[in-house]
């Protein structure tokens, strides 16, 4: 188990956008509860309610943190529901949210969670806002060195994504970002020198620039997986296609050899 | 009167979004004016000029915040004209922004207000952005523990919101969330068991589960107040309700008894 | 040069949006590598690509901050390919980013600047992400004091916006702002009294309440140049008018005079 470092970092990663008071009475309880912490803001406008959408941001953004930094997620179209709230250790991270799936990228390998024991919220805790009333206050007692153990008994995560593991020699669209990029989880190694995806063969290109403005490349991008993209413009909708895609390799190794 | 602490908090709370450089220079002037000062950002999506949206939301965050934060609200369509610039103390929390109603859910019971006076302030402040010239400064000075009373008279605020005090028996729809959700001021002692909103009965219930997706349900929100919301879906364009709309007791305390 | 303080500050203004995990990807490399340093957001949502509309937000933000402040700029359409990455000193102040413009307004007078050498780049960087893994480890190491010049040689910059210096008697809307606001180049000094713009003839005002809803008014902005704004409207639909827009002096000193 990781031990607490003196100066902690918590981050937050919700759909609460950045117009309500949602985002600020979570920093305001951790304001109270976790003073001597660093809250840093990961992403707010996750598309309401889009738990495959919030698990690919935070397994690419927790990477970079420090060891013993706490995530806690809150996207949570079930919250005051059947789902539970976790505790969850894993790659030497904390992280603190719904046990709906959103950890799914982070708890691939080896992990250790805890129920958030319901009997054990704050008296008075809303049922519609656990990401100030449970997570928030769970967060600040691990900031702090509290035993995750207090919270609530070990348990094996429930939720799940609508992608079950990755078949041979395919992969998939697990996230569409800002700009329209789709990211699959086709590795290079079994991509090849190109793919295919919703009809379309693409060479393997190293950047945006590689082609001419407007036109679709296949590249490895940041997170070491092949990403589909139109130069100075969207592939999704060029392609027409969404989350959960398929992408084949197409080159030598590939099924056209 | 509050006294600052060591390490102060500012919050921020505006309508300038994130897309333009009004959040970083205000940022500037506290990084420059109040350097042992944790900054935090609370929202700065509030639709443009919207105060009574802007007033909820530094209500709902201001209260979970320690003791002596001092929150800065920037929601100003009236800048540089009649309005007042104010200093606030209410409820153990300072307050700096327009007098404008974007601080009447946080003054409705006890208060004292300083008029911010334009002759002491900065030589060349702009008249259109005193986000930077004037509240981040007055802000910082509040942070370094001077008197309030230095920067201008003790006042009445005169800022108010559409509405007045809520009737007896009886809610209005006071904010409408990025769900798509009604927050309304009816407490839940008065609504009893059943409300009624734009032509629908609702009953009370626990919580979005308790009906399928795509169905409307009361609840009581995490301001404590009865909310209505769409399970997966949004409440306002379902109801084609505005902020102000009615909602009534309809249960066996209710008008249909 | 500028002595890095103990305690140094790294803003960031990107195009990323707060949707996806690039904002918390680079925050997680500060957080590793610069953990001294406090990191504060300037701007996110920046239109995807939109060199100018950041160069603008960056001059407008970076000059209220502190000497030695380290300015992150990520609005890099180019990454991975010909555009270098630079570091800059101007005005006492830090930059890191792609020298494609986005650094414009803010190294129009004196400045040094250095590329960043791809060859001592992170082993294993990637091509598409380099506010993750070049422009963020650059300025944690400027923060740590590191000499500008171990990154690589002293260099011109090359990046450049669509417009020239300004003509005489003339100005261009440079920015257009979350409300619509035009904001210009053009000194109140040689605006005079009234100024043209699309066809209207606008006196200048001091600030909103000074025209009814509704209509067209020119002022003073708050980076002292005329603006042109609708009161409780947006200028630029109203004037069907893009960045760039010519505007001109109409009163006593103007051309109809």
């Amino acid at each position: 188990m990781l031990t607490s470092a003196a100066m902690a970092i918590i981050t937050l990663t919700t759909d609460f956008g950045m117009r309500d008071g949602y985002v600020g009475a979570m920093k305001g309880v951790l304001a109270r509860r976790a003073e001597r912490t660093t809250v840093i803001d990961i992403a707010h406008d996750i598309p309401p309610g889009d738990v495959a959408h919030a698990a690919w941001v935070v397994a690419t953004s927790a990477r970079e943190f420090p060891y013993g930094t706490i995530h806690v997620v809150v996207v949570d179209p079930g919250v005051g529901g059947a789902r539970r709230g976790v505790i969850i250790s894993a790659g030497r991270q904390w992280y603190v949210g719904p046990d709906n799936g959103v950890f799914a990228y982070v708890t691939d390998k080896q992990y250790d969670a805890w129920i958030i024991d319901s009997q054990q919220l704050v008296q008075g805790a809303s049922r519609t806002f656990h990401g100030r009333d449970v997570f928030a206050p769970v967060a600040a007692s691990i900031a702090a060195g509290v035993d995750p153990a207090s919270w609530g008994a070990l348990t094996k995560l429930a939720g799940a994504l609508p992608w079950g593991p990755r078949p041979e020699r395919e992969g998939r669209v697990l996230h569409i970002d800002r700009y329209g990029n789709l990211i699959t989880d086709l590795p290079p190694a079994e991509a090849g020198a190109q793919v295919t995806i919703a009809g379309h063969t693409l060479s393997i290109m190293t950047t945006y620039e590689d082609v001419a403005p407007g036109e679709l490349l296949a590249y490895i991008g940041s997170a070491k997986t092949i990403e589909i993209a139109v130069r100075d413009g969207r592939a999704d909708t060029r392609l027409g296609v969404a989350r959960g895609e398929r992408i084949k390799p197409a080159g030598p190794t590939g099924p056209y050899r």
